[in-house]
C-alpha cells in the first residue's frame, strides 16, 4: 500500500551501519510484516505469507514422505496439565498467557508449545505396539508472552509454526528420528532457504524444558548474532511417564514409549530478510520466491509490440512465477526500486532497441549484474541463472559463516571474539556453573555441541577446568 | 489406533434410528475427531485434516484467481476495538473469550473473528484510491466460549476457519464480490464436497453482527436440520466508519470505502459425515478424498503373484491417491470394514481367480456395487467409477433436499411440517417480531431468503400480515 510514498522513501539506513533499524524497515517496506495495535504481535502481509505458505509446502511433502501426517489439537491447556511434566512447567512458566474465563475452576493456558494437550490425547489412543510409532505433526500459532521489546518474526508473542510429536517403541528408533527431523531441517534452510546451519547438541543449560535432550540448527546473522533456527527434542521417557503413556509390547508386558517433538517457525522469515537482505531491500532466494521473475516493459506506451512480446515472455516462463509489470502510471526506474525493495531474485528488461535486436536484458537481484539474452535463449537462461541466484546466496552466507567463526583457546581470545561479535568455537568444560558465568560476564549463551568431536586435549576456554567438548557461542536473539 | 477394537465395535446404531449418536460414532470410529481433555474443544486427526488441506487448496486457487492473497493477523483483540462498532460488539459479547494478563490496562479478547482487528490496520494501510481494492484471506482458529454441549466440528469452543476481507470504492464492486465469494462457495460445496446448498440472503435478525446484509448457503441434513455452511457479509460502511478506515479518490476527495468479509469453516466437515455417512460409516466424496482408493489382494500369502499384480496396479492408478493394505495380520473381511468405516470411495479386491482372468473386483463405497473389470480397462474404469460416485453422492443428497422441502400457506401447515422435520418454504412478512415469535414457539429460526423470488401475493404463512418474501425455515445446528 502507499505506493507513492514508499518508493520516496526506501531503505534509509545501511545493513552495515544500522543493522537493526536496517531489518525493521526491510520487513515493513517490503511488506513482510507490520506492527499491530496489539502489542507484542505482528501482522505477516501477503509477501511473507506466501513464503511461509512454501516452506509449509516443502515440509508438508517431506514430513508425508515419513509417514507423519498432520493434524490439529486444542488452542487450550488446563494448568494441571502443565504441572505433570515438572521441567516442563518450570521452563514454560514466565511466559504462559492464561484464559480468565475458565469456569471448570482451573486455569487454561494458551498453548506456549503443545506437549502436555498432545500426550494427553496419547495416552488415551496408544495401547499396543501396534499403535506406534505415531507420528503427527500440527502447523499451528503458539503464544509466549514476551516482555522484552518485539522484533518482527524474532521476538513477537505470537507466531506460527509447526510442531510434530512422535512416539517410538525403542529409544534407538527415537534417537535415530529425532537427528532425522533435524537433518530435514538442516536440509531446508541450507538447500531451500539458502542459510548455512550448524547442526549439534544444545547444553543441558539450554536444552528443552522436560527433554532428555535437545538438538538443534543454529543460523549466523550478520550483526554477529547466532539465531536458532530449529530444534528437534528426544524427550525419553520424561513425558510418558508423567502422561501415562504405556503399550502393551510383542511381549505382552507394559511398556514405556519414547517420545521426540521437533519444530521451526515463522522466525525463519526473520533470518531470510537478515543473511539475504541488502541496502535495497530484501532478497529471496529464488526456490522460496512464488515471484520468481518480475517483467518490465520500457517504453511500451510507443509501442504496443513491447506488451505483446513481454506477455508472450510471461506466458513462457510462467511456470518460475512471474509478473508483468505494465502499469503506466510508474516509470521503469520507479518499478525497479520497488521490485528490488521486495526481493524479486530476477528482472527481465524489455525495450524497443532489445526488441530490434530480438533481445531482453536480464538482472539479477543478488548481485546486480546485466545480460543481454536472446528471445530464443530466455528460458533456458532465467532456468540457470535462478540456479545460479540460489546457489551464489548460499555460498555468499557460507563465506560470511566461515570468516566470522573464531577458534579460541583462553579466556582473553574468548572475550574478544565475543566483543567482535563473531562466532566463537571454544574447548569446553560442558558445564552449567562455567556456562552461567559465561552469561553473566559476555552476555552470551552456548549455540551448540556440534555433533562430530575431535579429540579434546586441554582446559576449558572459559574457566580453565578440564574440558570435554568443543562448543559453540555467540551472542544470541 | 486400537485397531483390533475398532472393528469389533464399528457402528453400533442406524443413522435413521439414533442420528446424534450415529454422528458421534462415525466422527470417532473413522478417527475423524475425538474429544479433548480441554472442555468444549476437539482434535482434528489426519482422516479429517487431510479433508481440511484440501478444502483450503481448493479455495486458495479460486482465491488466486480472484487476487485474494493470504496474510496473517494477531489472535489478540484489544477490547476497545470490539466497542468500536456498537452492533458487532453487542453481537459477539456473549462468546468472546479473554485473556487475564493484559499488563496495559486494557483487556484482550481471542479472536471470535476478525474485522476489528483486520480493519485497525486497514485503516493505517489505505489512503489511496490506488490502495484499493484490497483483498485478503487468512486462514486461522477462532474461539467462541460456547455453553452449549459440544458436537465435535458443529459447535466447539475452538475451530478452524478463513475469513476473507474485502475493501473496495464503490459500493457496486462491494455487492458484486459479496455475492461472488458466496457462489465460489456453492461451488466448493456442490461441485466438490457433493453437498447441495440453497443460497440466499439472511433475515434483519439472523445477519451478522455489524453487517449491513449477509449471504449465506444453507445445508439441510438428514435429521431435518438446516446447517449455515459458509456466509458473505456485505458490511457496508459500517466498520469503515467505526475504525476511520478512508481513502483519497481520483476526485482527490476523502470518501468511505465500503467492505465485505466471508468465511467457511472446519463445519464443512460435519456437514460431510452428516451427508453422505452411513451404517458402515463415513462416505468421502472422491473429489475430496486425498486416498481414493484402497486395494486389498485376497489369498495373497500363498502367491506372490498377486501382491506383485497389485503393487504394479498401485503405481498405475496413483495418481487418484491409493493404498496397497497388504498386511497380513488382518483377514480381508476384516480390512473391508476398515475402509468402509473410514469411507475410501472405491476398493479393488483382487485374488487368485482374478488373476488368471486379467481382473480386479471394484466395490463401490457409495452403493456397495461391485463390477469385475480386466486390467486392460482398469484405469478408465476406475476414473469413470469415481466421478459416477461424485455425482451419486450429490443426486441422492439433492433427492433428499427435494424431498423434504415443504411449501406452506398456513400457520398449521407451518407447524406441521417443523415437527415433521421438513424444510419450509412459506410466504412471510419477513419482520422480526413475527420470527421471534415462531422462535420462541417452534424453537425455530430463518435458514434465508431466496435471491430469486417470485411475485408474492398473499399472507404472511405464520403470522397473517402482508407478505413481502419467500423465506426458508427449519430447525437448525
Amino acid at each position: 500500500m502507499n505506493k507513492d510514498k514508499k518508493v520516496e522513501v526506501g531503505i534509509t539506513v545501511k545493513k552495515s551501519e544500522d543493522f537493526s533499524e536496517w531489518y525493521t524497515q526491510v520487513v515493513q517496506k517490503a511488506e513482510l510484516a507490520d506492527y499491530s495495535s496489539v502489542k507484542g504481535c505482528m501482522i505477516i502481509k501477503p509477501n511473507a505469507y506466501s513464503i511461509w505458505e512454501n516452506i509449509q509446502e516443502y515440509l508438508n511433502k517431506k514430513l508425508k514422505k515419513l509417514d507423519v501426517k498432520n493434524a490439529y489439537f486444542p488452542l487450550f491447556i488446563p494448568e494441571s496439565f502443565f504441572k505433570k511434566e515438572i521441567e516442563h512447567a518450570k521452563g514454560f512458566k514466565p511466559e504462559v498467557a492464561w484464559i480468565s474465563n475458565s469456569e471448570e475452576g482451573e486455569r487454561l493456558a494458551i498453548r506456549p508449545t503443545s506437549e502436555t494437550v498432545i500426550y494427553d490425547s496419547y495416552s488415551r489412543w496408544i495401547q499396543s505396539y501396534r499403535d506406534l510409532p505415531l507420528k503427527l505433526n500440527q502447523w499451528c500459532n503458539v503464544v509466549r508472552w514476551e516482555t522484552k521489546a518485539t522484533r518482527l518474526f524474532l521476538r513477537t508473542r505470537e507466531f506460527l509454526w509447526q510442531e510434530g510429536h512422535c512416539v517410538y517403541e525403542t529409544i534407538e528408533e527415537c534417537n535415530r528420528e529425532t537427528l532425522m527431523y533435524l537433518e530435514e531441517y538442516r536440509k531446508l534452510c541450507e538447500e531451500f532457504l539458502a542459510i548455512p546451519v550448524l547442526v549439534g547438541r544444545k547444553s543441558e543449560r539450554e536444552k528443552f524444558a522436560g527433554a532428555l535432550y535437545t538438538t538443534s540448527i543454529e543460523g549466523f546473522m550478520p550483526d554477529g548474532r547466532g539465531l536458532q533456527m530449529g530444534t528437534s527434542h528426544n524427550l525419553g521417557q520424561n513425558f510418558a511417564k508423567a502422561f501415562g503413556i504405556k503399550y502393551l509390547g510383542k511381549d505382552e508386558k507394559e511398556h514405556l514409549p519414547w517420545q521426540n517433538s521437533w519444530g521451526v517457525s515463522t522466525r525463519l522469515i526473520g533470518a531470510l530478510v537478515m543473511v539475504h537482505g541488502d541496502d535495497k531491500g530484501m532478497v529471496i532466494p529464488p526456490k522460496i520466491a512464488s515471484t520468481k521473475i518480475v517483467i518490465v516493459p520500457i517504453g511500451f506506451e510507443k509501442s504496443e509490440k513491447i506488451v505483446k512480446k513481454a506477455k508472450e515472455i510471461k506466458k513462457d516462463l510462467e511456470s518460475f512465477g512471474v509478473i508483468l509489470d505494465d502499469r503506466k502510471e510508474y516509470t521503469p526506474g520507479w518499478k525497479f526500486n520497488e521490485w528490488e525493495l521486495k526481493g524479486v531474485p530476477l528482472r527481465i528488461e524489455i525495450g524497443p532497441k532489445d526488441l530490434e535486436k530480438n533481445q531482453v536484458v536480464i538482472v539479477r537481484r543478488d548481485n546486480g549484474k546485466k545480460k543481454e539474452v536472446k528471445f530464443t535463449n530466455l528460458k533456458k537462461e532465467v532456468g540457470e541463472t535462478l540456479e545460479e541466484i540460489q546457489k551464489n546466496l548460499f555460498e555468499k552466507a557460507k563465506e560470511f559463516l566461515k570468516l566470522n567463526t573464531v577458534k579460541v583457546k583462553n579466556k582473553i581470545e574468548f572475550e574478544n571474539a565475543i566483543k567482535d561479535r563473531k562466532l566463537v568455537e571454544a574447548t569446553w568444560c560442558n558445564s552449567g556453573e562455567c556456562e552461567g558465568l559465561i552469561k553473566d560476564k559476555l552476555g552470551v549463551k552456548s549455540l551448540n555441541i556440534p555433533f562430530e568431536q575431535p579429540k579434546i586435549n586441554g582446559k576449558c576456554a572459559y574457566c580453565g577446568k578440564e574440558a570435554g567438548v568443543i562448543c559453540r557461542f555467540a551472542k544470541s536473539y
